[in-house]
């Protein structure tokens, strides 16, 4: 492991050497000896890498005979794939980029057509479209065509997911951020996009007669709210209880995003209720019973398929679902969590530690009550007591804090969830998933997950998002193009008393 | 009807009009008001259709905003797909020539991108590539979008097959032939070809436990040996009989591609033993007695699919399922049709007599018999019997002239499939599929289909196309890309008799 | 065939021989040389069948053992089942005989325990009820444990539903009526109606989904209304229809009972809007538009499970399933036809003018006009006009003898179904079976069938046997105990007419 | 509880003089008011069980309205299964003897007819055939004809499969042993032996992609190698494991008897290898390592089919399947656990003890090395400190013993298993059915179960009984009929080393 660290630092050096001195040009790019850029790694696997690539990627058909060029024999992708799945992680970083590198668009044809394009010669409409088309195939790495053609064999979806998977691993792990390496990666992000776009997938609902391979995949991504045994999957999939995926043609048996989702009388504003206690859940469902829909959980399986939206079509799926199971069903909303709220409410205490503006956090009389139950002084003891007793979790045991904090815990979530922004939306991803699907942020839960995960990630506070059907499309589009949330009077009451607390 | 006439002769004049006077520049074009352009369509009309288009065409994002925009409400693509449905064929034709001419590619934007391309001062690979990237963006024509939301409805897909088939006919009817329709058709052919794509697909065996509803369909589509009713359709999902098809997820219910395959002892020389005597299928199958598979029918049942490989893939999923069901089978061949056959004997009857060449057609002592037969004198008059009696079918009632013909057709119909081409490439369309598959023409059969269809078609000849598996790729190659066409000895043999003969 | 005439006859004769003279005790019975007493059938049969009886039906286990004998081989039976099927007709019934006979009770044995139960020295409950079982089981005929092995084997169900339908027809042909026979008969009744008992059928719906397989087989066994071709049978099992069959695990793809179910307005009074018209039925079902099931149609298609109800359950099952598909429906009824109407039509006629009472058939009015459309002389002639109109089906060309006719010919047929009787039983099959089920005699439909059949059948007309669910119960209690007929008031009405008219 | 104690005392007593005084005579048969027998009851449960039972057993049709009785309505049916489920295990005994007493048999009526049979008047054989059919008849209970009724309701199979779990039960804890509670058991075994023949079950192989219902059903009723986990499941579904269950169309999803094979190279030795040890899982199965066929567990999972032959079949079934999958497999093997033989052995210790007669367990060489390891004197010291050492399982951690104990424990088994019988068949009921099936008794295993339950149930002693399968009907007809059991030399051989050493 210590020869890979060594290995990626030599790469870091070169990749700023590159950017800056080799790539002068891009037209007649030719990457050097990788044997010089990589001395890590053997000679033999260099020579092995570029023999299997110089076979398995066919030569780019001109664009007249980019019709009539036979595929290439299935053995190639079979060998490409069986090759790329035998070598070691490293191996694979090199093997990517050497792809991406030296199969990618042919800068100097496209340029060549950007000038004819440009020529103000050229000025009927048919031969600008003509050039158009030219251009754009000439945009097309010739990698492409390898992604396309490994689709068509047996298990090739699933390889180009998970080598999906391995890019987006090597990207955010900061080891390469090749703009080479980029395009590949939204090169297959836009076929998988279309390959698994919504009218290609199956909806299934997974119950105690699903297969058993099914559940135990299921049980093994529910990462929201862990799946502790089979007893525990086998009430999720219950009475009262609805669980769906999005399954895949050419990856049978293979959930790619689940949603978990309760019957219940009014909206749920705890979990406890759903995934730890289950009285009502022995008999028969009363169908008099059931008023909302609660999604409690929604994972995607696929690290591959990052980016590619299926979360977002599932929701609305199981809504058209429901609605036709629950004629009048008309309450629709999801029991989130706040993952990040406990991180940065630590940042945000030991910041107004340092700035010595712990006041604007509690108000006088909540203070009060922390000294009096710590019997820490006022002012910065009586902040760091507070922080300790946070982050251990500690606080939860006691009542008295308990409702001394909640309004002050509260508020702060709200600002957290409404007012934290990147890039102009909401830091929490889980609100930003909701809103982007046009949800309104609709109840904030005091004491909604008090399982020590639920303490320890967000003081137990959950958030429902509220789907209003008619709203959805019109929320999401202000939310995406122009950052406005919608919240509730809830939710807005809490962030306005943060602001004005903020402001003493 | 004769309105549509008048509309579509006013509409040709306009076309050839806007090609050489309104379009003159492509940046900032304007159709002109279509009330003006299709006198004959209502104002209220224009009117309806501009308004769909405006409200179910999502404006395009912006590069920076492309994976930000949240998909249009749903009831936008139903809302277009039953307007197209309701609207009449002449309409159809205006709405897309609308839809291809307002929301296809902004080409200000693709040339503004294309000159920064070629702007000396971007020299870094990232910029270089990052540019390209939004070039490639601005290439994409806007309805594109359009197409993608669409295919993700409930019969979505169904829907732009059947559109696809439109534009199809309407290209092939000469009606339009604008380039923005050419791109409207080359983008959905390239996204159903995604859709489509062999992963995606699911090889179904059809037998007689099969839905009715599927086996009615292929009774219906299948072109080449008609069914003549149920009992016709059952022995061919039979023992000695394999029927299979490729369906879609997307397409419940509707073979795409339809593959008919019998199981002989040989190479089937004709088709009457295959379609119409069955003595040998009252009992089990013998595997003793299959030696080889003989592909007797093929048939895509989606005109709009026409350009996106299936037939191909599914001879080559048939041959592996067959392997692994019949390990020792070692033969794997067509018996298929020579369409056109008979229309270009009549056109070279016709050229000969006109050029008074007929001598060589036929050698001396084969027009001796037909003088016999026929009492002709020889020169012109024999010819003239020769094509009467060919034209109409008369001459397969005399055992003699059967006999008598048989080298003079087979050679000619050998050269007519191997000699006659198209832009370099067999001009009979069945040759061309199996060439560029990687078949080899292997034999021509005499009497090979004695219905009168077939005697119609093609004088009663069918051929052989082999498929040789371990060479199909070379032969693919070697077709697409150079032309050649592997034929047996048979074959070149006849095809060298026809060229001696010509040279007379 | 005529030797089969010849053996018939010497058997018949041998056979009241045999049932006066030879068999002159039963315990002890022997069956003479096979030989001698069908002395048309070769030694080397006899010794055959001898053989494969010896072989195939195990000793009978003593009472100790009964639950300690490991089943025979599983070639054994399969070898009987072979052999069964191998040989001929008048074979079958010989070799069958011979079972019967030769493996049935042991009768001395039978003797034995029933003397022993009646010895006055067994006073304790626990030795009467053993000497009772010990003489139930010594009362199993030897061959029911085979029945019982061939039952296990694949396709042995099969086989005996097969060989059952053989005994019926030997038993309906006369051509034998041994008790062994009807014993053996019996016997396997018993067992299929075990095996067939309802909580063993499935009951499936047959769309134009289903398998082909499935669909031709019920458009083949379709009595009732025969099925021209395959766009008849889409249509029954279209929108509007139901159709539903039971089948059984151990008869896979074999529907043994078939219902079809017209979804109406109201109860249908004629057929052709059902079988023949279908101007409705191109949309989608109007829920609100069905009112009423109509079962047009019921087959059996298994002769050999003749006796062992399949229908009356297939009727109950299928109300149920419409009830919970149609929460509203609360009409149930019949449309059926009246087979034999026709010929006891005839006959009565014949009856009539050979007594000269024509005068009760018809009023005086009715004769006029049968006299005016003839030209007949009143009496004789006018009664003859008319038989001979009818026999020819003639009469319904005439609408004026159809109105003249109609109140006649209904109390006649209300009549027949009424009040004509078979030991206590409506006389007429198709009533005897609703009346069985509890369905009400409910009305009478003039002009409801006017296909040729249904004219020649039943002079057109067809009845609604009608299902009052919270009824059947009792009505069938009543027909079956006190042969009361449920009727309505019109089918009362007609049927006192035509007393009153008989009386005249 | 004690209440229902007090009340089992009563009813023995009155059991005994019941059958001493109040049944005199069978002949009109009336059991006394049950609230006199059974004190310990309500007069109101009585008042409603009599309720039920008058209204839900329908009335005996006469021999001539056998076949024209309408079935009750199916209400009955279901009021009698849900009396039933509601009422105590006490309650259930009551109402069981009081549909078994008053619903029987009319003994009257079957000695009429016995009577009549031996009449010496009567003697045509069809009138004799006639008398035993109708004595037949009134030999069948009248509550026989409610249990068929019963078993075409929904739920009524699996409803009757419990009830003779209840009775058996019953049964088997000898509250009750009345002739009339026999009967009913036997009746309905004899019906379920019908329902559950051998041609109406289903052959299910049980893989990873079986309904999770299924497998933790499958993993509940693992009685011989519990299953731990989930991942212990997976893995006997899983490469070279089959697992095969029989189901039953009336009880959908419930498996009616489990088989689970493993796949190896050569008969396995011991049962860690097949469920603890899976190093050679993790791959696919490699056709050529797989030799044999090991049936290391069978289990039936419905009390009340106890006796309904179907583990026989399942064995019989599964060898077939597993000769289509793999032509070549020729050993086919049980690996069976010896359940009782430590008891045995425990008591064989103290008989000896008691007895004095040590020396003919062990040789004198073994018992030297008994004490030697335990420091026990010769004689009783010794044998005491044996039988401790087994009793708690401690042997098995001594090397030394293991290796001394070896010969004897085996010799010892190998007895127990042969040579002990019960009612001439095998004692151990593990061997008697295998040998009841026609296997061998092929060979024994030293330490082939060293989980503390091998230990403790066998001694770590496991058996295999091999199926040759052109013997096993042979064998098994032997065995049943004159309890020959078929073993191997290795078997044999230990049996007559016991045999020698017994007799020192």
């Amino acid at each position: 492991m210590t020869h890979f660290h060594l290995c990626t630092a030599a790469r870091s050096l070169l990749k700023s050497y590159r950017h800056r001195e080799v790539l002068k040009t891009v037209q007649g790019l030719r990457v050097r000896e990788f044997r010089n850029m990589y001395p890590c790694t053997s000679i033999a696997w260099h020579n092995s890498m570029e023999e299997i690539l110089r076979k398995t990627v066919a030569p780019f058909p001109s664009y007249e005979m980019r019709d009539k060029s036979p595929p290439p024999p299935e053995s190639n992708n079979l060998e490409f794939m069986h090759f790329y799945k035998s070598i070691e992680k490293e191996q694979k970083l090199e093997f990517l980029e050497k792809l991406s590198y030296d199969f990618g668009v042919d800068h100097r044809w496209a340029s060549d057509l950007a000038a004819k394009l440009l020529d103000t010669q050229v000025r009927d409409v048919a031969t600008i479209l003509q050039v158009e088309d030219r251009l754009r195939y000439s945009l097309t790495p010739r990698y492409r065509q390898l992604l396309t053609h490994i689709s068509r064999v047996q298990g090739g979806v699933k390889f180009l997911v998970d080598l999906r998977a391995d890019l987006m691993e090597l990207a955010s792990s900061k080891i390469t951020d090749s703009p080479h390496m980029r395009d590949l990666n939204s090169t297959l992000k836009s076929l998988l996009s279309e390959w698994f776009s919504v009218g290609l997938l199956r909806l299934e609902r997974i119950t105690w007669q699903s297969p058993c391979e099914i559940l135990q995949k299921i049980s093994q991504y529910e990462a929201v709210h862990p799946v502790r045994n089979w007893t525990d999957i086998k009430r999720r999939v219950g009475p009262y209880r609805r669980c769906y995926a999005f399954t895949h043609a050419s990856m049978p048996g293979e959930p790619l995003v689940v949603l978990h989702v309760a019957l219940t009388e009014d909206i749920a504003n705890n979990i406890q209720g759903i995934v730890r206690e289950f009285s009502t859940l022995d008999t028969d469902e009363d169908v008099n019973k059931i008023n909302a829909a609660i999604f409690y959980s929604i994972s995607s399986t696929q690290a591959g398929l990052q980016g590619v939206e299926l979360g977002n079509y599932l929701i609305k799926r199981v809504v058209r679902e429901l609605q036709s199971e629950f004629p009048h069903m008309a309450q629709f909303s999801s029991l989130s969590p706040i993952p990040g709220f406990f991180l940065w409410l630590q940042g945000a205490l030991g910041q107004h530690k340092k700035e010595g503006r712990a006041i604007e956090l509690l108000s006088e009389q909540e203070w009060r009550e922390v000294e009096d139950v710590t019997g820490a002084a006022p002012g910065a003891p009586a902040l760091e007591a507070l922080r300790r007793l946070i982050s251990t979790s500690e606080w939860i045991r006691s009542d008295r804090l308990v409702r001394a904090l909640e309004p002050a815990l509260m508020r702060l979530c709200a600002w957290y969830l409404y007012g934290e922004k990147h890039r102009g939306c909401a830091l929490n991803p889980v609100a930003n998933f909701h809103l982007q699907n046009g949800a309104t942020m609709w109840r904030l839960n005091w004491q909604a997950d008090t399982s020590p995960r639920g303490i320890a990630n967000s003081c137990g506070i959950m958030v429902n998002y509220r789907y209003f059907l008619e709203e959805t499309s019109t929320n999401s589009a202000a939310y995406l193009q122009n950052k406005v949330i919608k919240a509730s009077e809830q939710v807005m009451g809490l962030v306005s008393q943060f602001q004005k607390n903020s402001k003493l």
